[in-house]
C-alpha cells in the first residue's frame, strides 16, 4: 500500500509517497510560489543525482497537485508507474478545533466541520481545503484522510485549556487552548516510549518540540495533558518570529502608543518579534549562536531567555504531572542544536536531568542523552510528520 | 519613631501609624470615595468599640489626608497628640520603573522619575503622586519616603524580564516585566527565613501572593529572579477578575469579531475576566468553592484551573532556580483558602511537597503547614506590605 501524504499551505505544498509495506518515502518534494509569478517544483527521490526542477505557471492547487503526480509517476523521476497505485492519500489539517481527537476519513461532513474551522485558522485551514478538492478533482476514487495538528491535545482537561476569560468566549467563538505539532508530539512520545523499552502508559514525557515554530507537550500515560501553543500557534515559547507569552496587557499600550490595529498586532507578534525581533539578527538560532559567540551581549541574553522559557515549561509540566520519567527534543532546533540542548539541560538536576554531554554531540540522529544515571532520560528523536499522516491513512483506509 | 504608612489609589486611601519601638499597629483606617459623592473615612485603632466613621464630601487627596490627620491626632479616637509625633512618612508607590531597585527618600528628582512611569502605570503612579504632593502640602518638614511594587523584582536577570519582542519596544518605551506585590514578596520570603531559622541567601523560595490579584516570585538567596506579573499587573495566574496568561494572539481575533479597542480590551481583560468571568459567579473564591461544593461543574472546572496554574508557577521556578527549599502562601487567598492551599500542594510529591492537614487547617497565622518529612518546607505568612513600608522609611530617614 503506497500513501501519498500532501501538506499544503496557503501558497505551497509538500509531499511524500511513502511505501507503507517498509514505511519507506519513495519520493518527496515541495512546490512554492503557487498561484504567484515564479511557481516552482522541486522532486527528489533516493537515487537521483539532483533535485528535479519544474518551473512552470501554476495558478492554483490542482495545477500543482497535477505537476506533483506527473513527476511521481515520470519515468525518469517517479516512483510509481501509474496514479492507480496511489492507495490513499494523507492531509495535514492545522485545526480541527474540538471536532477531532483523532484522525478521520474525509467525508462531506468532515469537510463541513474543517470550514466550520475556518475562523479558528484563517490563514492554514483553506489552504488545506484547497488541498483536499484539488485531490479530489484529480484521484476521485482514492480515499483521503485528514491528520489534525490539534488532534493530539484534545485529551487536555479543561482546567488545561481553558483561559481565565469570560467563559461565553469560549462557548460563543471557541476560544480555548488546543495546541499545535500534536502530530509530532504524538510520534516523538510514541517512539522515545519504544526506545526506552517501556509501555507508553507508564510514562510522564515532556516533548519539545523545538522549530521555528516551537511547542511542548506534557505527556501523561500517551495521552497530552497540556501543551504551550494555545487558541493559535503565536503562544508560548519565544520562536523564530513569534513572541510566545507575553503581558497581554502590552497590546492595548501598543495599539495607543503605535496606533496598531488588529491586523499590525497580528503582524508584530508573528511576524517581527522571537529571536528575530528580539536581536533584529535573524529568525535563525545558528545565526543567533554565532552572534552570542562573537560577544554580541543581546544575542546571549536572548538565547537565555529562549533556553530559561523551555526549562520553565519543563518543570511547570513535571509538576503539572507530578513527575518526569522522560525529555524529548525534536525539530530543527532540537534535533540540531547541540549548544541549545545542552543549555536547557544545564541546572536541570533538581528535576533529574542529566545531559551526557558526548552522547549529545550528534545531529538528527535517534539517540538518548542523558547519562547512565540520569533519573530523567533525555532523548533527541527527529520527528516524522509525514510518516505519522501515513500510518494513520493507512490504520483508517486499510 | 512613628512612621504613617500611606497607600494612595486614584478615589480610595489606606493607612497606619506605626510606632517604629515595637512595630505596633497605632491606628489604622481607609478613606473612599475621595472627590466622588459619599466620601467617607473609617478609622480604627485596638480599644475602640467600633469603627470611628467621617462621612463628609473630600474633594481630593489632600482633603482625606487632612481628615486622616484629625482622626490619627483626635483625643478621643487619635493615637498621637500632636500632629508632630509623626516622624516620616512612607508612601506605597506602584511603579518605580528600572529606576528603583529600592525604596528612596522622596526628593525632587524622584518625584520626576515617578512621573515618567506614569505611562507604565497610568492608574496608580497619578494617585500616589497625589498623595505625595498632599503630605508635603499639609506634613512640610516631615520625610517622606516611597517604597515600590515594583522594586523588589529588580534583580531579575534581562533573561526573565525580556520579552520575545522587538527589542526597541523595551528601549523606546519599556515594555519588560516589572513585577509587582514586590514589598510584600521580600516580606514573606525574609520571614520565611527567619521561621525555617535558615540564611536566605541559602534558600530558594517560591512565595506565593494569591489575593483578588495575585502573582508569584521565585526568591534565590533573597534575590527576586523571576516573577508572574509582568509589564502589568496583569500576567500571570488567573485572579478575581483579571484573565492572566493568555495567548496574545486572542486580542486580535476579539478585536475583529466584538469591535473591541484597547480600552475594550483593557475592561475584558482586567475586569470581566478572571475567576469571576470564567463563573459568571464572583470575583470572591469563597463564593467559587462554594458553588463547586454544590455541584456546579463550571466553578469546579475554575478552581483547578486556577490551583494548576499555580502548581505550574511553582514548578517552573524550581526548574529555574534547579531547587526549591520552600514555598510561602500570603495574601487574602493564600493566608485563608484552606482548601485552595490543600489543593496546590496535592500531588505535588515530586517537587518535595508534602502538606500536613492539620498544620494547614488555619487561617491568618504565621505557621509551618508541611509535614516534618517534606523535602520542601510550607509556610503560611500574613504578609504586612504596611510594616514593610515603615521598616523601609526608617531605615532611610533615621
Amino acid at each position: 500500500m503506497k500513501v501519498l501524504v500532501l501538506n499544503c499551505g496557503s501558497s505551497s505544498l509538500k509531499y511524500q509517497l511513502i511505501d507503507m509495506e517498509n514505511e519507506s518515502v519513495l519520493c518527496k518534494g515541495l512546490v512554492e510560489r503557487i498561484g504567484i509569478e515564479g511557481s516552482v517544483l522541486k522532486h527528489e527521490k533516493e537515487g537521483l543525482a539532483e533535485k528535479y526542477v519544474v518551473e512552470q505557471p501554476m495558478k492554483d492547487h490542482k495545477d500543482a497537485i497535477k505537476l506533483v503526480l506527473d513527476a511521481v509517476v515520470d519515468e525518469k523521476v517517479g516512483a510509481v508507474k501509474d496514479m492507480k497505485e496511489i492507495d490513499a492519500v494523507g492531509h495535514r489539517v492545522v485545526h480541527g478545533g474540538e471536532k477531532f481527537a483523532c484522525s478521520a476519513v474525509i467525508t462531506p461532513e468532515v469537510e463541513e466541520a474543517l470550514k466550520e474551522c475556518i475562523d479558528l485558522a484563517p490563514l492554514h485551514n483553506p489552504a488545506n481545503l484547497m488541498g483536499i478538492d484539488a485531490c479530489r478533482a484529480i484521484l476521485p476514487d482514492v480515499p483521503m484522510v485528514g491528520v489534525f495538528d490539534t488532534a493530539f491535545h484534545q485529551t487536555m482537561p479543561k482546567s488545561s485549556f481553558l483561559y481565565g476569560l469570560p467563559y461565553e468566549l469560549y462557548t460563543k467563538y471557541g476560544v480555548r487552548r488546543y495546541g499545535f505539532h500534536g502530530t509530532s508530539h504524538n510520534y516523538v512520545s510514541k517512539k522515545a516510549a519504544e526506545m526506552l523499552g517501556k509501555d507508553i502508559k507508564d510514562l510522564k514525557i515532556v516533548t519539545c518540540h523545538l522549530g521555528n515554530g516551537a511547542s511542548i507537550a506534557a505527556v501523561d500515560g500517551g495521552k497530552c495533558v497540556d501543551t504551550s501553543m494555545g487558541f493559535t500557534p503565536l503562544e508560548g515559547l519565544i520562536m523564530g518570529t513569534r513572541c510566545g507569552d507575553i503581558d497581554p496587557a502590552i497590546l492595548p499600550f501598543l495599539m495607543r502608543k503605535e496606533g496598531l490595529d488588529a491586523d499590525g498586532l497580528d503582524k508584530l507578534m508573528n511576524k517581527e518579534s522571537g529571536v528575530y525581533g528580539m536581536t533584529g539578527i535573524s529568525s535563525d538560532f545558528r545565526d543567533i549562536e554565532s552572534a552570542a559567540n562573537e560577544g554580541n551581549e543581546l544575542a546571549q541574553a536572548t538565547l537565555d531567555a529562549y533556553v530559561k522559557k523551555v526549562q520553565k515549561y519543563i518543570g511547570a509540566y513535571a509538576a503539572e504531572m507530578n513527575g518526569l520519567d522522560a525529555v524529548v527534543f525534536t525539530a530543527g532546533v532540537g534535533e540540531n542544536g547541540i549548544g541549545i540542548r545542552a543549555e536547557i539541560a544545564s541546572n536541570m538536576e533538581f528535576l533529574g536531568m542529566k545531559l551526557d554531554a558526548e552522547a549529545n554531540n550528534v545531529r538528527g540522529k535517534e539517540t538518548v542523552i542523558s547519562t547512565e544515571d540520569s533519573k530523567v532520560k533525555m532523548l533527541l528523536i527527529p520527528t516524522n510528520e509525514e510518516l505519522m499522516i501515513a500510518r494513520d491513512t493507512l490504520a483508517l483506509v486499510k
